[in-house]
């Protein structure tokens, strides 16, 4: 019996603002592991390959997020969405060789031993896809844009499209659906590289909102029928103020207050969702997972438009758990490009 | 050849709060008008029955309104929802008797010639039903109600319901088609009376807002699942704060706003409709009347139910069109009981 490195990613202080690598999280190698005597009472033992490094986990390591999620208890190591394979199991619809994913309790360290499958869902990977891309664009981010968009755009063909974080995992995406649909599309992110990207992926109108005032942008190219909106605050008002009649605003994440601890930017001008009989859907995707027929025709329909490039992605790999501080940093400065994964282990 | 009284009501100036009678709007006796001889020029000529007293009169009295309803001018009479009849005519579809109703073009003043149908509507008339209740439960109101509600409440047995202004000619209908539709309902108004109103709808928990801090009953008693939603505001916030995941909130209209020159009130708690997967859906009476079938089922079903006494209406009819500022008012204080009607004529 030999004992192996378990490293982990712990929660160590509630960050003022941004995070602090660490500090707020530290990396922690103080833990080993024996793989083949650990007792697994029932459950099994996976080794983790790849980690999704997303903006919600800045949220929960606030005090007092009493929704579903939780916040991050301090001490104990991070949980996220991430896929690991099954090195042992003594849990019958669970099989070693087995890759598992997609649970938001992935926990960010090399090794776990889990009690039962919960939340956790066996991957059937497309063969020609790699396995990060299943914590992106087919994945949750993927699962977000396309069904998020599936079930409220109502896109309609001359419409006008507004995409925030636009060259990001889920906005990326939603450009790409926007242009399909036959919508003229505009599109902002944070950087000149970025409106690059975004043009790429066919957006008409894109911007560098840090140099460009999204107010004039949308003045000029609007009224907007759909907004997505991954930000809050000002540009959710600069949204519905030059929204159309009848516009579909989908308000997926807030990063506008994710980072401060002075609360969450207020709105101006919800008085007009009546006046101009607007529809705003709050989007998550667990309730859209839980639409019958949703995740059937995603995982029908994504992961082979993403092998056949008819739907582009882009990654943004590390190497090293090590790593994972730095990461979560750049997603939240924006200064990533494409899907932030933090790869643990090779296959 | 002679002439009549044509008496109007007149814009005459901002209000900066509540409107003044007598000063922000004026009773006209001034102008004549003689029935037989006045030239239609292909028109026709309608003597006023009924005029439709509502909150969103106020906000035309704002200056610099521009949206498709605009800002009332000063010196001209208002308009709103009327129903007349037809006293001569020279358009083909319009006869001589036929009441024409639900226009908010109809003119506040005794006799108008208008120059085409337009946006007026031949009204076809349950024979059992007051005239006057086409501008209430069986009109623009019941639509709203009757229709928002069936597009947007997605209601299930079991499921809250919240219901601002309760007492209303919308939020009394609003109770009775939530518990009709198996859901527990709490409502709220402005005074004891509207409380017991409210109750003998069918409310299971009816508050006074003005004595009874909003909050603590969405505290104790949702959370929501439905929340329609006539103020705006803090409510607004509140209803989000104890909205159910996936509650539907109806924004209909934004009291609180409306009698204020210095703003609208903001939202504070916007960041929870990602995070709760709240939809929120702006109501206007229009884009209801739009939806194929919806209309047709309305004048189906409501006067049918209204005759019956399966859904209960209250109007507060008030006689003489001099008395339209003074029933504005009561309508803004929320004093007024029922649908305000101003008769101005008998038939």
């Amino acid at each position: 019996m030999s004992s192996v490195r378990n490293a982990r990613v712990l929660f160590n202080s509630h960050p003022e603002s941004y995070p602090i690598p660490g500090e707020t999280i530290v990396y922690d190698t103080t833990k080993t592991i024996d793989l083949q005597s650990i007792p697994l009472n029932g459950g099994f033992l996976i080794k983790t390959l790849v980690l999704s490094v997303d903006p919600f986990l800045r949220y929960r390591m606030n005090p007092g997020v009493d929704d579903h999620m939780g916040s991050f208890r301090i001490g104990a190591p991070l949980d996220g969405f991430g896929i690991g394979v099954v090195l042992r199991s003594e849990t019958p619809e669970v099989q070693a060789g087995e890759s598992l994913n997609n649970s938001i309790w992935t926990v960010f360290q090399e090794y776990t031993v889990y009690p039962a499958l919960g939340e956790l869902q066996i991957l059937k990977k497309h063969p020609k896809l790699p396995l990060s891309v299943y914590l992106g664009a087919a994945g949750m981010p993927g699962q977000t844009a396309y069904l998020g968009w599936k079930a409220y755009a109502d896109a309609k063909p001359g419409e006008v499209a507004f995409v925030t974080t636009g060259a990001g995992a889920v906005g990326s995406i939603v450009i790409q659906l926007a242009k399909q649909a036959g919508m003229k599309v505009i599109a902002s992110a944070g950087s000149e590289e970025k409106v690059e990207f975004m043009r790429s992926l066919g957006a008409d109108v894109a911007f560098n909102y840090k140099t460009t005032d999204t107010r004039k942008i949308l003045e000029k190219e609007g009224p907007i029928n759909v907004f997505w909106d991954h930000i809050g605050g000002e540009i959710t008002d600069a949204g519905i103020e030059f929204a159309a009649d009848g516009a579909r605003i989908l308000s997926v994440g807030y990063i506008s207050g994710l980072n401060s601890s002075t609360g969450w930017p207020q709105i101006k001008k919800f008085h007009l969702v009546g006046l101009k009989s607007l529809h705003i859907h709050g989007i998550l995707v667990t309730p859209l997972l839980e639409i019958p027929g949703y995740l059937e025709e995603f995982y029908e329909v994504m992961p082979r438009k993403l092998v056949s490039g008819e739907i582009k992605y882009v990654e943004d790999l590390t190497m090293g758990l090590d790593q994972v501080g730095e990461v979560m940093l750049a997603v939240l400065k924006g200064t990533n490009k494409g899907k932030a994964v933090v790869v643990v282990a090779e296959e």
